[in-house]
């Protein structure tokens, strides 16, 4: 028995819950929850924002823990391995997409709490290629949330093959954006962030922000017009996207990794003047988060954490809610 | 004086109109027209579409002439050679987009008909960067679309790297369509055409349609979706863009030419889940034009053109207005 913590009703409050898992598929592998990170997409899965929500729902989806078992095929893995796992646990391994390396964009690839119990819990399991081995040099109680809130801003940066010359904003300095402010500091762009809480600018400047732009002044995004090669949207939030398109550079694009609620809306004139792109990318492939992995390590790239312990799920959950974690949460047995 | 043909007022016919132009510049170039495109944007001009139309208003600019005359600084050109000049006259040559070849993304770039007198005239003049010479085994009455319409839709293929391997999709099989659609064949990609006009198949096919869709069938639509790396819209028609965008297949472009009156809208998710990008351009740059010129030589691509004297120009606006060009009207002395 795999003991979880599941949401019996939309929105409900977690409360222990037992499932007796399937025999151990050949490919797969059982992981020894340790941390467990929370992500905002929980909280929109737990109230079934997206549609998509079977319950009872175990959320987690930032799993850092050791190999327990592995099935009869495994190769890459071995039992006490530290592993990580983000929001997608399978693909099927044979498409284009897969076999091209963009895993993360198979039509089949299967999220890990959606349709099935995630990390919140004692053990959780995978198929192999979503989980990666950790480097040792990795805090484990800290790096849970790389494995979606990280590559979720990494992989763009290697999509769209962002240049160290380029100036890159990022709208929103939460869980996915103070990571990416750390990332693009490595990376060697010059880095602004864009926020709505004028009283983030001290950190975000500590986690590599080169300038500071107060989201609410309309002077301040009015002086950064034409300024930017890649703007990151972050946020869940309906925002004046017109605005920020306005701050792109000629080829520059608007980037979307957060699901905002609204349909977002442009004039066409500013793209087709400054072939200017608006693009979404969803996660990242797990050769991109072994990337991320080796870069992060070598520039100690860390996501800031809060812990609560796994029976403080609810609290957790709420502070999430509240938008006070700074930055990003961790559950921990 | 130059004599030209002018609309006086917005919407206004077009009459003999002469104006005498400044001494030529030292880097300007005189051209003795001797064929000049209508482009739909000549259209959106003479009604002040867009707000920045001057009068007395003079179109053109599908520009195909001889030099008549150059500046004392012009290197490039010399009396007598036949050249074609496009959408932009001239650019600042200095800023970085002109320093590193993307001179139709300068802030400063002039149209040829902004501000400015067109090419519905005897000679018109422009900066001799802007101005190419025309390939010995190219027909000047059938060049002058190539300067506007052709590099328009050329340009995006340049641009985002379109792979002979792609499947690209054209909304719109008019004055940019056709020729998009005989660039990508050669280009050797695997083209559909969309166009609302089923009589247009046959045509669409002996462009290099390997596929026609009929925009007005929600089953042929629906029958094509996650299919395309790239649709490129030439059309200057609000259209349902989702469906367009369901259409793409990851990574996939929806890349706007053409000027759409309202603006576009689209959900966060079908771009997120597919890493799904739209986008505009404008025309192209010099060296992009030399590049199409010598492509559309080896390739024997032309448009498909219907001719009209000069002194019917109010006549070929008003069929070119009907919708009944097929494909671009150029006007001849």
């Amino acid at each position: 028995m795999i003991r979880a913590y599941a949401a019996l009703e939309k929105g409900g409050e977690l409360k222990p819950f037992e499932y007796d898992p399937k025999p151990l598929g050949s490919e797969d592998v059982e992981i020894d929850v340790e941390y467990c990170g929370i992500c905002h997409s929980d909280l929109s899965m737990l109230h079934n924002d997206w549609g998509m929500t079977q319950y009872p729902f175990v959320p987690g989806h930032e799993v850092v823990g050791k190999i327990a078992d592995v099935g009869s095929a495994v190769k890459k893995l071995q039992v006490g391995q530290r592993v990580g796992l983000g929001w997608y646990s399978r693909s099927c391994m044979t498409c284009e997409w897969c076999m091209s390396g963009n895993h993360n964009l198979c039509a089949t690839a299967e999220g890990t709490i959606v349709g099935r119990y995630g990390g919140f819990a004692d053990k959780v399991r995978a198929h192999e290629a979503w989980v990666a081995p950790l480097p040792d040099a990795m805090q484990p109680v800290s790096a849970g949330p790389l494995f979606c809130g990280g590559i979720t801003v990494f992989n763009p940066i290697v999509q769209f093959d962002v240049k160290p010359t380029d100036r890159v904003g990022v709208i929103g300095i939460g869980g996915l954006g103070h990571m990416a402010l750390r990332f693009l500091h490595a990376w060697g762009c010059d880095v602004s962030a864009f926020s709505s809480s004028a009283d983030k600018e001290p950190e975000a400047r500590e986690m590599g922000a080169n300038h500071f732009i107060n989201s609410r002044d309309p002077n301040a995004l009015k002086s950064v017009e034409g300024s930017f090669d890649l703007i990151l949207s972050t946020v869940n939030a309906d925002l004046d996207w017109s605005t920020y398109i306005a701050c792109l550079r000629p080829k520059g694009r608007l980037h979307f990794v957060g699901v905002v609620p609204n349909p977002i809306s442009t004039e066409i004139f500013p793209l087709i003047m400054a072939q200017r792109s608006i693009s979404g990318s969803p996660l990242g492939s797990p050769a991109t988060v072994t990337q991320m992995l080796d870069f992060a390590t070598r520039h100690q790239i860390e996501p800031i954490i809060e812990t609560f312990s796994f029976d403080q799920v609810n609290e957790a959950l709420e502070h999430l809610r509240s938008g006070k974690a700074r930055y990003r949460i961790v559950l921990k047995h």
